[in-house]
């Protein structure tokens, strides 16, 4: 269900050109590419990196679980969804793309992943 | 002027409580808190050593540079804008707050922002 939860999302979203679930590890589980030059796995493996330094941060501030981090670069626009310890959920969208639509449609999704990854 | 922008941004968009402006070495230039109990200071200190692992991340990945990184945790979101390649603007909301506005307010006022910087 992972393929197909990606794809609603990625092609749902103006913009929108890749999302996966991976493990904090940088390991995925499952990624779908609307666009096959964006190098989805690598740029999941090197956030993965990145989402493990913000939650360390955020738990040392006390400021709870990390929910959502969201990166604007120039050329790409990632949002990323935590989902438990072990797992997040990213769409990777053009500039023009709607950030705002990726981030609500992973929080909708949110639960049903939770529950398939568990 | 920093102090004055940076209150300006933080009491014009609902639930903000702080705002900063930063070098990406942790020192801060310029902090307006509104709410006392909000440790500004460490919060950007954490988040600069985030911010640049972000810029290294995204530089590997040949996205271009970072413009913009925003973090939601349980009790805080953070946004946070990339001035240029020494200092960053940010602002600490509280859950209930208006991220959006929060943005929108940091992209007006950074042309601003670097020309004081430099």
């Amino acid at each position: 269900m992972f393929k197909e939860l990606l794809q609603e999302v990625v092609d749902g979203t103006e913009g929108a050109v890749a999302g996966l679930v991976m493990g904090f590890d940088g390991i995925a589980v499952e990624t779908y590419t609307a666009n096959d030059e964006v190098p989805t796995e690598t740029i999941g493996m090197e956030y993965s990196v990145v989402l493990g330094q913000v939650r360390q941060a955020a738990e040392m501030l006390e400021l709870g679980e990390t929910r959502e981090v969201s990166v604007r670069a120039e050329s790409m626009t990632t949002v990323m969804r935590l989902l438990n310890e072990e797992y997040f959920v990213a769409v990777a969208l053009l500039p023009h793309g709607n950030p705002g639509k990726a981030r609500f449609a992973l929080r909708m999704r949110s639960a049903e992943l939770v529950t398939a990854l568990s």
